[in-house]
This record gives C-alpha cells, structure tokens and sequence, in this order.
C-alpha cells in the first residue's frame, strides 16, 4: 500500500425476497436490482433470499461485466439464497451451517426447508492488489441470514436466533484471525438493542455502520422494513410506526488497519427512480474507508468487558430457557410415543385373544379397530420423529449454554 | 520463549468404540482407558466413539486430577462421540458439522444418526504459559471422525468422504490462519494412500506423524485395525493381512515454530500389560517437540504444487462421479412419488365415479381398494422424502465440486 494508502469499497446488501411462484414482481424486481447493480457498480454485492439458482444465473449473466467474481452458496433442499458479486477475485469460500434453525414440522414459518441458511465466509479478496495497492490484503466478508422472527411478543425462536448469533460470532472469531478487515452484511432478523446482536457485536468487536456513518442518508433510523414499501406486511409494523432495522453492514479492522464508515444509506421504499422497491426489504449501500495505520492495532473487542459479561449472561440466560422449553417438549413427544406404542401393544394382545378364541364372539367392529391401530401408528411415527428431533435441539442448547459459560469464565478470569 | 525453546507435547489418540449395549465389554474397557490415561499422564487426549455422555462423566471424574481441562462435542441425536482431555487450558470451542453423512435409510450403517460426525477445533491451549514457557501459544487441536468405509470394493460413500475431507481440509485452512501449530488426530477411516487422506495433506500441509517419526514402535506399517485384536471383525480384514492405518496424529506448525515427531507409539492388540484391548481400533501415541524458529517460515503446502493439482483433480472426478448417482437417485424417486401420485388420483378418480353411481355395481373390492391407497400414500411419502434427501445431497456434492474447481484454477493461476 505504498501508492495510496486508502481504499474506498463501496458495498451493497439487500434481501431480495426472490422466492419462486410467491414473491410479488420476482422477476421484475430481479431485473432491476441487476441493471442498478451493473450501473451504480459497487465493490462487493451481498444478496440474501435468491432462492431460485436461475435467478442467480441471470444476475451471474447480466453483471459479468463489471462484477467478474461472484459465487452462490448451495444448502439444504431449496438453497441457502445467499450469493455474492465482487469486482474483487474471492479466492475461497467456506460454508458453516448452524446446527439449529427451526422446527421442520413449522410448515407456515419453512426457515427449516430454507437450506439451514447458512454463514458463508468468502476468504480473501486479494484484489485489493487491483485497486492500485502495492499489499494483498485478506479481507473475509460474510453473508448470513438468522432465523426470522415471527411474533416478537411471544418468540418461540429466540433461543435458536441466539444459538445462531452465537455460531455466527464463533465463526467470525475464528476464521478472522489472520484477516486484515472484517465485513459482515446481511439481514439478521435482530433489532438493534436486541440481545443477539448486542451478543454478535460484543463478542466479536464488529460496529455497525449505521451508528458509525459520518454521513446518513434513506429511511429514518436506518430501517429496512418500512410501512412506505408496498411489499411489506402492514400489520406486522403496527407496533413501529417508522418500521424496523433488520438488516446490518458490520465491519472491523484487526490488524494495521483502520476502517471508517464514510456514508451509509438505505433505500426508502422504491428503488431509485422507480414507483416499485427492489424487495420487501431496503438495500443498506455503505461506502467504507479502509486505511493503513503505522502500529498494529491488535485485536479488540467492541464492549467494554464488563458490558460483554452483562450480555453474554443474558443471552445465556435465554438460552437455558429454550432448552428447558425443548426438555419439556422432548420429554411430552416421548411420553405421547410410549403411549402409542402401549396402545399398539395392547390391540395386538386383544386381536391374539379373539384369534385365539378366548373372548365370546367377536367383541369390537373390525373397522374403528383397524382405524384406531392406523392411527395409534401414526402417532407414534410422529412422536417419535419429535421426539428425535427436540433430543438434536436439546443437545445443541446444552453445547451453547456451555460454550457460554466458558466464554463467561475466560472472560471473568481475565486481569 | 525465552527459557526454554522447545515444548515435548505428548499426545494420545484413540477410537474408544463405546456404544451402549452394542460395543463389548465397554464398561470394563473405559474403566482401562482411564485408568492408563491417569496413569500415564499424556498432555493431551483425543477421544473418538465416546457415545455416551455417563462414560465421558465416568472419565471426566477420574481424570480431574491430571487432567484439569476436558470437552465433550454434542450433537445430532445420539451424540458426537468426541471428547477431548487436556492439560492445558482449553479457551474456546468450535463445532462444524458435515454437510454430508450417510444417508438415513442405510440403518445397518448408522453414520447419519451418529450426530453427523463433527470436526470441532479447539482453540488455543493457551497452557503453553503454564509448560514453563514465556509466550503463550495458540494452538488448535482438532480431533475428528469420517464416515466409515464398509466396502472398500464397491464403496458408495466415497464421493460422501471426500466431502468431508475437503471441508474438514478448508476448515482446518480457515481456522488455523492465525495458530502457531495445528493438529489433527483422529479416525479418518482412510488408508494412507487413499485420495481423501491425500487431499487432506495436500490442502493442508499437514504431516503424518507415522511418516514423520524418529522413532516408532507399535503394529507393522502403523496399522490401527489389526487381525491381532480380539474385538476386530476378522472377515473385513482378510484382504489385509498386517491390517489397516486409518488413525491418524496429524501435525504442522505455521508461523515462527517447527514441530518435529520425536516417537509414535500404537498399542498392539492388547491394552499395555492386560490381556484386553481399550478398544477395536489401536491407541495412537505421539511425542512431538515443538521449537520456536528465528525467522517466520510462513504457510506452505505440504504437497508439491503440480501433485496438488493431481490430487484435488482426482478428489473433483470421484465428487462427480457422486453427484451424477445422487442425480439418478434423485430422478428416480422424483419419478416414483409422481407415479404413486397419479395412482393415488386414479383411485381417487374411481372411488368418485362408483360413488356418484357411473359403474354399474361395485367394481373392486373394498380391502384391496383401500390397502392400495395405504400403499400408494407409503410411496408417496417415503419416494418424496429421499427425492428431498437427494436434493440436497445434489447441492452439496456441486458446491463442493465448485469449490474444487474454484482451488484448482488458483493453484494453476499461481506464478
């Protein structure tokens, strides 16, 4: 970096809400997101929610030109909808699924079948070099998708949001360390003050560009999901009349590096200079300054600790409520299953008997007989299926609620 | 550094085969285990098949003592089965799931239940300090499991382990950036000329503590699964007659440190001065001499380069060799859940038309009606599920072929 010692990365985020068959104006809106795209060219594209590998494809065609690097994550079923454009090379990737993200038999909320979303890391890109800098710089920018919330008064999936924050702070602690930046941009279903992203940013130093923009511009508060966009669900903003902020552009620096955020901005409902928005979500465009600095600066954390050992328990705290919630759901699955199967037991020991000849006549009709042995069937399936899967849930709970806890001590041990 | 330069790390590794009621003479053989793990006092223990979360108590108990630090991975229904002891601090975990393992239905092989086999790292025994010396040290044992080899003729779960080799490999090079020295013990289920078990080293840079050691004792060529174990399944063995090594230490030491193997020791056939074995798979037991070097000897591949491109182009060939059986799997099922589907409304079509009186009479009847609708929705169900199943497995043998390509053209790029 002897030239000139700063970049400017200008970066683009946004939850396309490209879901085949049900998103409104999918393809449309596709369209429009690649022609800004290839005409405002950014640095670095994070798209969430292409599900839909052909719209990838038609992006992938359509900003070859001025963004000659990008990758699509595939996962689960459907995909992980996550996909990336860089006028920078991205010389690695790596795919980290979270071990839990919701409940499959949730059919209306489908975070499940959603291909576990997943954390990807895109390592290194070395193009920094290309920008007219005499050093390579690695510079690992993640794109993630939490679990969404569904009803904020009574949310069952906290504890999965808060595994997942957890994971996710894991994961950027621990592929980051020999990085230069960090940048992680994505649609975190968190509100702000929320304890997952007190946790995310705590635990991993990473400040939000919003609250760190020398320069604001779009929605008021920085929202992402405004009752003014046509697309979003009215009814679920009753309680914010400015709407919500759900989707971030975090980034720090850990070596001999600084970072500034020169400018954030959001959209505002519709796409710029059009009467339709890209998505049900604003598109977070921030342009950061990246400079070299003399010293190492040495890694840091964001909170001071005292604030972190605050956050750290509370989310813990939450989290030991899950997984007292998923005991009392693995242990009723069990119970309904032994039932089932006792009930199974015990027609069969009758139907022996009237085979056998020992009761006097033939003591029940045959048919709710053999309805009541489908269904006895059926029930133990099922329960059995739960209860396998509230065991997984309880496993992975217990697994964060520990690696919380020796987080809290490494921390509370510390001079 | 600065008193003494060298650290003597004795590390032991072994597949315990502790299953509840399956595994033979379990309880006695952790009652062995610990006992000589007590008795010998190795820094570091790396535990694989430890299924039961009361044998990890069991050894936890017992081994406080001498081993003040100790973690056992959850996951999945059954457990990881992977736990490790340590005399140094242990300051942080990480879990990484497989995104591949067995299928489901194969229920003689069970890899899929068994918590989906993780790779989990455990960051920096920062107890380096503690061993007398000045600098504290990061260092990220990573102990693991692959999924098992049960044909070696015919073996279907090639294209599934070299999935997981690659993503353990990418695992180990995002992780371990910032470490002074890794270190991988474990079961790989990989003969050592195996293509997974060269991948690994090659994209690693890992060595083989076998090939590496000064000195070495233990079963001929190293062998791990020996006819010599009374609790080794004979027939599988016969077309190798010394055994095979598929238990590794594997090590390599990254930035201003070397790591040298002084001696590797495995048990042969019995537990040292018992008549039992610890297990159906020999102890793997190595003493390394960690150094610090002048100068920084910066990441290299263990693999020549022009090998690299070999191995990783043969990896690529077998992971498609996979996903074209995946995509055959997956049309066929997609194609008996369409055929169940139209019989199920052929019946649905006939059962109508009696009902509305167009046949003259009953045509069919009724029990063998109905046992062909249970039939047909038993179909249905079961060929929508593995068609689902095989989705996925399509995805994620792509990804990772994308991946490998994305390696190969950075490595043929590089000057």
């Amino acid at each position: 970096m002897e030239g000139d010692p700063t970049l400017r990365l200008r970066v683009f985020d946004l939850n396309c809400w490209a879901i085949r068959y049900l998103s409104k104006r999918r393809q449309e809106r596709v369209r429009l997101i690649g022609d800004t795209l290839r005409r405002e060219s950014f640095d670095l594209v994070l798209l969430q929610e292409v599900w839909s590998e052909r719209d990838y494809s038609d992006l992938k065609a359509k900003l070859g030109g001025c963004y000659p690097f990008s990758h699509y994550f595939r996962s689960g079923v459907i995909g992980s909808g996550l996909c990336v454009f860089s006028r920078f090379p991205i010389l690695d990737t790596l795919l980290y699924q979270y071990s839990l993200n919701g409940y499959p038999y949730m059919l209306q909320h489908g975070d499940w079948f959603c291909g576990k979303p997943q954390r990807d890391c895109l390592e290194g890109l070395g193009g920094f070099a290309g920008a007219g800098m005499g050093v390579t710089t690695t510079l690992p920018p993640c794109s993630c998708q939490l679990h969404a919330e569904y009803c904020r008064e009574k949310d069952a999936y906290l504890p999965h949001r808060l595994v997942q924050a957890w994971e996710l702070a894991q994961f950027i602690r621990h592929t980051s360390k020999a990085a230069d930046v960090v940048l992680l941009g994505g649609d975190l279903n968190m509100h702000p003050e929320d304890v997952g992203i007190r946790l995310l940013r705590g635990w991993t130093g990473l400040r939000d560009a919003f609250a760190e923009a020398t320069r604001f511009e779009g929605c008021e508060d920085g929202c992402t999901l405004v009752p003014n966009n046509c697309f979003t669900v009215k009814a679920e903003l009753l309680p914010f009349p400015l709407g919500i902020r759900i989707d971030y552009i975090l980034y720090k620096a850990i070596s001999s590096f600084t970072v500034k955020c020169e400018e954030l901005k959001t959209t505002t409902g519709t796409a710029p200079g059009m009467d339709i928005p890209f998505s049900d979500h604003e598109a977070v465009m921030a342009t950061l300054h990246i400079q070299r600095q003399g010293q190492a600066a040495g890694a840091n954390l964001g909170t001071a600790e005292p604030t972190l050992v605050d956050v750290v328990t509370e989310a813990r705290t939450e989290v030991g409520v899950g997984l007292r919630a998923a005991q009392r759901q693995r242990y009723s699955t069990g119970r309904m299953a032994v039932l089932a199967l006792l009930l199974l037991l015990l027609q069969a020991v009758a139907a022996l008997g009237a085979l056998a000849g020992l009761a006097a006549g033939q003591p029940f009709p045959k048919l709710s007989f053999s309805l009541l042995a489908f269904l006895a069937i059926g029930v133990l399936l099922l329960a059995t299926g739960l209860h396998l899967f509230h065991t997984m849930e309880v496993k992975m709970l217990q697994g964060t609620e520990e690696q919380m806890r020796m987080a809290l001590r490494a921390l509370q041990e510390r001079p």
